[in-house]
């Protein structure tokens, strides 16, 4: 450049977030991210429905949707209705089923369909980073309800709703991750799910049920969805595909009744999603999907037991944890002077990655000591050094374990 | 549902666009959206390029992004680098290149990072309806800049800085479809690139250069990117995937400088843009693109040419056009009575879909009479018969041709 650079800076809105750092590669131990077990990827199987289901229909790839409208592949649709009413019950077409870019658009879609600046929504306590950072974003207040470990505890949320209700407040939903929760890993019991669809018609309060998790269950059974359980149509279920097959493959969806469906539609102006992810996602699901799942889970499984004898190896009682019932994370209980947003500096620079509980909670304070360690992408080796790394870090730095 | 459905009604912020309707299948001769030729896709070198790539490196789609970052899948980015110099004499690395989930992501993305309500932008006065929508969307003015036979008329876009100027109006951008324009087909030539330079620099307004159609030039000559004529760094240039290989693939790019990537890129808050497509296109390309593209715009061309010999036939003098020197899309002038937004509805009972003149433009009463014509999806055969239908309705319902 001959002369200064152009400089953007006066042209930008106030609000942004800060600039973005040069990427500059993953940490040795990485232990945040929803990534997957690269070893129960089921390769094979997606090669072999890429080639099939690209002989068969691939030149539908010349026209946006591949012709077949705004609501995404058909045969995936289909294969999600058949196993949303097999695995949580809930009775639908492919015709209630929209197909996102991952769920994280699925998020986007119903915030922007019903939340405004201002607004108020009720969440668990501790909560997936990327909803609570997309409600703060939009301005929109979240509500943090305390979980126990059957989840959500419905006692909090009645009171909560009751004292919002007297505060003139009407909560745009009810946002909850029942089955396999991020972070503590607990199962929403059916009698809270009845109950929390009691407290949603007494207060006008839709449900907004994230079951991105729900296929990793170590039972290999899960209680209905909420959506299912629900008489009136006042619930929102999205789901996802990163978690049981592949995290890159950015492919969720939205299952809502048309009233709402109908809205959220002409805000999705994206064109429409991955339409080869969707075939190839389809072409395996319907052949393996059943088969897949529960060998994956073995492996998640195995890998969270080495997490937890890593746990009690390096930090012996001063990591306090619940065994959960599925999913690809731990939500970790460190003493109470650790300060884990402290802690996390420290340790990358020692080549391990946290998520400080802070950033997974709006209850910073009682969150301050807790961490969440994903166990997926490592494997066992890494999984003990990483955590003997990251005991040497928590000794050096702060004294415990 | 035993009883009354919940009501999402009252929940619902204030100016959401009209609910959806149920989709019920494409017309029989659609002339709209930007669909390419199913006949032109490279399958077989899709199929192949899937399974080598998978074979070679699908196990990372197991982590987001590949492990590889937010900017995504490197192989994509430098196959772009070499490509955008070769094509449009940018000189750009891998680290200047976003991969974004169509280019209407790189819009969203580049919009979010300049604009916020109120501000205004400068853009061509027939220009892509999504581009449009989202403006208006966002409480954004265009000030729309007339169009001759070689694109944006600097003399105009002077004026009307000047004019902004004196209204104390600093634009955000000037937003422009240089190389094969949407929806005239005209090439801006070098000596106007330069010019909107100038004016660029001289009123401190970033250049936004959506390069979609750029591959499909009959000629498959271009002018370099005004990016690559940039000496100062001011210009934000985006591309895709849609156009040259398969609309269905959502797959596009931003390339800009540091300063405003950086901004950027904490605002793709997707967990990453699809990994298998911008794999798959990554292998295909590196090997085949240059030897593609000629092939595909022999096909192009030809269906364009029965489009304008329809057009001659059926409508003789009344539908106006120039011969555009490349793309899927033909602006057409019909008669000064012919109100296209009155004349869509009644094609469409016939069977023919058009994009009426008033939704991509900025001029509505100019565009009243004007057409977009795209002709990449229909076969020959079905040109010629939605054309002489499309001549049957004007003529029943207009009195012409």
């Amino acid at each position: 450049m001959t002369s200064a650079p152009f400089d953007f800076a006066p042209l930008l809105p106030a609000g942004l977030p800060p600039a973005a750092a040069r990427w500059t590669g993953r940490a040795k131990y990485d232990f945040t991210g929803g990534n997957n077990d690269p070893d129960s990827l089921p390769l094979d199987g997606l090669i072999a429905a890429a080639e099939s289901v690209m002989k068969r229909e691939g030149r539908t790839l010349a026209a946006y949707g591949l012709n077949g409208g705004p609501q995404g592949y058909r045969a995936l649709r289909e294969f999600l209705a058949a196993k949303l009413e097999a695995d949580a019950g809930i009775a639908c077409t492919a015709d209630d089923i929209l197909i996102t870019s991952g769920s994280l658009q699925g998020l986007d879609l119903v915030n922007a369909t019903l939340l405004e600046r201002g607004d108020t929504v009720v969440i668990e306590e501790d909560c997936y980073q990327g909803s609570i950072n997309r409600l703060l974003r939009l301005g929109v207040t979240p509500v943090g309800i305390p979980l126990d470990r059957e989840g959500m505890r419905v006692d909090a949320l009645a009171a909560a709703l009751d004292d919002l209700r007297r505060r003139g407040v009407r909560p745009k939903y009810i946002y909850t991750i029942p089955t396999v929760q991020n972070p503590t890993g607990t199962i929403l019991p059916v009698a809270r799910r009845r109950e929390m669809l009691r407290l949603s018609a007494e207060h006008g309060v839709p449900i907004f049920e994230d079951d991105c998790y729900c296929d990793l269950i170590w039972s290999g059974s899960r209680p209905p969805a909420i959506y299912a359980m629900s008489e009136r149509g006042g619930v929102i279920h999205i789901g996802s595909f990163s978690k049981s097959i592949a995290p890159a493959l950015r492919v969720g969806y939205v299952v809502a009744p048309w009233n709402v469906m109908s809205r959220m539609l002409p805000l999705k102006t994206d064109a429409g999603s991955g339409a080869l992810e969707q075939m190839v996602l389809a072409e395996y699901c319907a052949a393996s999907f059943s088969r897949h799942v529960p060998m994956l889970r073995k492996g998640l499984r195995a890998k969270l037991v080495t997490l937890m004898e890593a746990l009690k190896e390096h930090f012996g009682d001063a990591a306090e944890f619940d065994d959960p019932k599925g999913g690809i994370f731990l939500w970790v209980k460190l003493p109470d002077g650790v300060d884990t947003l402290k802690l996390y500096p420290a340790a990358l620079a020692a080549g391990v990655v946290i998520n400080p509980g802070p950033e997974w909670s709006v209850n910073q304070a009682r969150a301050r000591s807790r961490v969440r360690l994903c166990f997926a992408s490592l494997s066992h080796e890494e999984i003990h050094h990483g955590i003997a790394a990251l005991a040497g870090v928590c000794r050096r730095e702060l004294g415990a374990p």
